[in-house]
């Protein structure tokens, strides 16, 4: 590493820091990174107050009579964000006992695809007054899916018009992405819509309020914008998808991209008097928390899959060429590393199915043993599970709860699972949740290779790393040599080291992934009779994936169909008051 | 009804009255009628002290070292039947206040098909200290699913040679019937099989501890024994099973058929003291507990079908013409009333699957919140799926967690739920299932509507008519009228008309249940609208019972044969030891 940064002072306090946050879905974490070998001094979360907002705006916000929001809708407050920079970074350097004016730099990464429409300063629509009742004005949260039709529209006329950035998309843009969400938005609440400026990912939103500069970082303007070689998709494409969309890029989208790990300004007085840190010090270009965590698991060469597993799955890889990957998230150059084709890929649900069956699906006994063992539930299940053989509990479940992002691409569908007897205990249904997750991994390896872009590895970031069963099986069903980052805090620890880089302490960011980036924690083999038995159980879970998902049986669909219908019809004054306040999207 | 009865006495409690005593999977249960009107005037239940022996032959009767059974295998104690008559008979009596010297007959009905091994008095053979420690010396219960091996052989070679019974039992005969069974015997312990002077249904047995005499009735001889047309099974197609199976019928099977309705014999003075009832009263022919309700419910005309609701489901109505019905269970001449064809059909899992969730897939707050509301969990969940509109809930469900006997008969198939999301709750789960077996029912009415069998009535006996939301999905989902039996003691009730037609009382069947039967409980209408959304809700269901259920994906059967590998791989000592006491039936 460098020797400016060690020579300045022998005592550690004093050793250059730079500042990682990392914005989850529910709170924002600061961590304090020692430059020179990327030691962890402190760290501090902030949840946000008002965490995910579905069902009606919040009070504080929008006044005592907010409107009521549709099924599907996810949003948030941009002002909690602001929050966790007000509280967060202070407590974290508090942790860490070190002299702020050691921090030469901070970096953010943020959930994606999370869209802000602001004014021209950046305000974000909800702080106007006019506009504190509008849940258009508010932030469209990764997971709000109420786009959907959306979506469709773009994929089928892109589909179409033979449009040459589908492929890069694995041929389905996400409803989740910034095109769908616009057009939502433009066609649901034109007076929003008109009274937008920018149309700002919220990883970029926060770079802005903390170095008053808007820049656009490369990857989320390539994932989530449709950004492909230098252009956005063409006017003519836009107005056919609804005239008044024609200028959407041009009035509302483009501005300066950032290469990642480039400085995007520097610390405004107002954002050094809210953490606390010397105004003028690096801010780097914004990003995305699974992308930055690739460099703080030293996992940036080609073959090296990085997966972060928490509630959802996002899995992020470099490849030195650029081959057309069906189904996945998207292939963006430099999107990960400047240099290298960036591909992502996702599963929607993960965690989340097992939180959902441990909430929903357990039995009494079941929770008080866990109690009585000192266990948690999911804990107590893994337990009981690992003593099975693989196959033994007579099941193949398919992991969509929450809809499939890779490589289906397609939010419609559901969960399925096959095989329950009256012999069936909660431990037999757990696995199969673990395992259907473990192929759905397995379906996006294997197109990665049938794409000519071959895995070779496999680490693992994210809270679900703890589980030693879950991790082996997936090591057994991919058949990939699998390990764990070391560090807890994958994503702060990422963007961390991209404030190092845009601090100039290192050169680029594989040399600041090699210096900082954290060692492996666990390392898994697969077993060769375990993954021999899984590529039996594979087969099946593939089989019933192209039935239920590749439109052999639509039943999926049309189930989600009628329960919208009979959902409405059960309950008029839900759907007339959605109807009114925003429109209906479907 | 006859004078002769009536103008005895003018005192009720010297009003002639019969004895209807019910065998079910756990107990029998007696209840005392009065003749003349059916009027149930006392009951009582005595539980099998052996209950279903799974796992382990029972100490008390196979000593310490008691032999080990493998998966599927369920068996009896024969003398638990004996039991009921020497406890429950008096009990019922007591408790109708009757004179015992005022009952004039005594009829039974049985489970079936469950089979007793017996020497030529009709001693079973696990009643012979050389066979007590031996699996194959009890009795097979009817849910002895250890024999589907034979069954598969049986099946094939019956399609091959195209024997012309093979049709009346839709195809298929089932791994619980006569011929299954006794091959299986035969296969694994020959010294018990040569020791063995009858293979008995349980039905006759206990008819013959009553009388002396053994007489199989026509009921079970058809349906579980291929009895058709005055013949069984050839000899040749016996030969070609496996050569030693040759005379099974001859020297094992073959016995007088005696028709329903009929004495079989008189009370012998050894059943007059287990019981306390008169020497010499009559005792009618043996009978089958779901066939013995059509008269309890007054539903013996064609195109009435009655449902016997409970763990499982068992169909029965009569026809006046014979039909090749796909997937019945059989279609027997004068198998439930002589002088019509009495259909049969089945749902191997009906409340076991409700139970089975109930027990194992329902979390604490559910169970504290029924406790709280002081409902049962079975109540509680009902009353939160009640308040859904159909579809509402988003879900599909196959019913086949015990296996399908109608019309696929196919015990390898296995349960299925399609549609869940994060946002799928228990009771949607709940209804689902009831959902599913009411589709499982349309399909078999619509098996009998295609083969030119209408049913025109649905007529439900059996513990599962207490649930109204229940009856009014089967109501709506089968488009038919559906009236409950008024009678709690369906089976018992029926059992007792057959005893007054043993006695005497009435000409036949036919008369007994116009004077006897219980008037209907509840009726319930189909709802246009509801019955049009369950249309389109069945069509998904059928689309997925013809993939898992016939071929299109055999992933069921692969996932049933992969469980019982791998666990027999996890437990080599379990496995050896089955092997070496009773061999293997795969």
């Amino acid at each position: 590493m460098p020797d400016a940064l060690t020579t300045s002072s022998s005592e550690p306090s004093h050793d250059p820091c730079v500042i990682g946050v990392d914005y989850g879905t529910l709170s924002g974490r600061a961590v304090v990174v020692r430059v020179r070998d990327g030691a962890e001094l402190g760290s501090a979360v902030h949840e946000y107050a008002h965490a995910v907002v579905t069902g009606v705006l919040p009070r504080d916000t929008a006044g005592d009579d907010g409107a009521r929001l549709p099924g599907e809708w996810a949003l948030q407050v941009p002002n909690d964000y602001r929050d966790v920079l007000r509280t967060a970074v202070p407590a974290a350097v508090a942790d860490a006992g070190i002299d702020p004016a050691a921090v030469v730099g901070i970096a953010t990464d943020f959930t994606a695809c999370t869209m802000v429409p602001v004014t021209a300063d950046g305000t974000p629509l909800n702080e106007l007054a006019a506009f504190a009742n509008r849940p258009h004005a508010y932030v469209k949260l990764w997971r709000h899916h109420a786009a959907q039709g959306q979506a469709d529209r773009i994929n089928r006329l892109a589909a179409e018009r033979g449009e040459d950035w589908l492929p890069r998309y694995g041929g389905l843009i996400s409803s989740e992405w910034e095109f769908a969400k616009g057009l939502q938005l433009l066609e649901e609440d034109p007076e929003a819509y008109a009274a937008m400026d920018h149309w700002v990912e919220a990883a970029d939103w926060i770079v802005w309020q903390l170095c008053g500069r808007y820049v656009r970082n490369a990857c989320t303007a390539g994932y989530k914008g449709i950004y492909q070689d230098g252009r956005y998709p063409s006017e003519e494409f836009l107005a056919a998808l609804n005239p008044d969309f024609k200028d959407f890029v041009s009035s509302k989208l483009e501005h300066t991209i950032g290469r990642l790990g480039d400085a995007a300004g520097t610390l405004t007085a107002e954002a050094a008097a809210w953490t606390g840190l010397p105004e003028g010090i690096a801010v780097a270009v914004g990003n995305v928390d699974a992308h930055v965590t690739a460099p703080a698991a030293k996992a940036v060469e080609p073959g090296q899959l990085v997966a972060i597993m928490g509630t959802s799955t996002c899995h992020v890889m470099n490849g030195s060429e650029l081959r057309e990957v069906p189904g996945m998230c998207g292939a963006v150059d430099g999107g990960i590393v400047p240099g290298l084709w960036g591909y992502e890929a996702g599963q929607s649900g993960v965690g989340d199915i097992f939180g959902w069956f441990t909430r929903h699906g357990v039995p009494p006994e079941y929770h008080q043993a866990a109690k009585d063992a000192g266990l948690g539930i999911h804990e107590y299940l893994t337990e009981l599970a690992s003593r099975q053989a693989i196959g033994e509990h007579g099941l193949i479940a398919l992991d969509w709860h929450s809809g499939n992002r890779s490589v289906l691409v397609d939010h419609e569908l559901s969960g399925m699972v096959v095989g329950q007897t009256l012999a069936t205990r909660p431990e037999d249904t757990y696995r199969a949740l673990l395992e259907a997750t473990a192929f759905g991994t397995r379906t996006i390896v294997d197109a990665f290779r049938d794409a000519g872009v071959p895995v070779k590895e496999f680490i693992v970031a994210g809270g679900l790393l703890k589980n030693r069963l879950l991790m082996q099986i997936y090591a057994d069903a991919t058949g990939l040599p699998l390990s764990t980052i070391g560090s807890e805090q994958g994503p702060a620890l990422g963007s961390a080291i991209h404030a190092a880089v845009a601090a100039g302490a290192y050169a680029d960011i594989r040399e600041a992934a090699a210096a900082m980036g954290a060692e492996p924690g666990e390392v898994y083999t697969p077993i060769p009779e375990n993954a021999a038995a899984y590529d039996e159980l594979f087969q099946e879970y593939r089989t019933l994936h192209d039935y239920f998902g590749r439109g052999s049986n639509d039943v999926m669909h049309r189930l989600k169909a009628i329960q919208r219908k009979a959902a409405q019809a059960a309950r008029p004054g839900a759907g007339v008051a959605a109807k009114a306040t925003v429109g209906v999207s479907a």
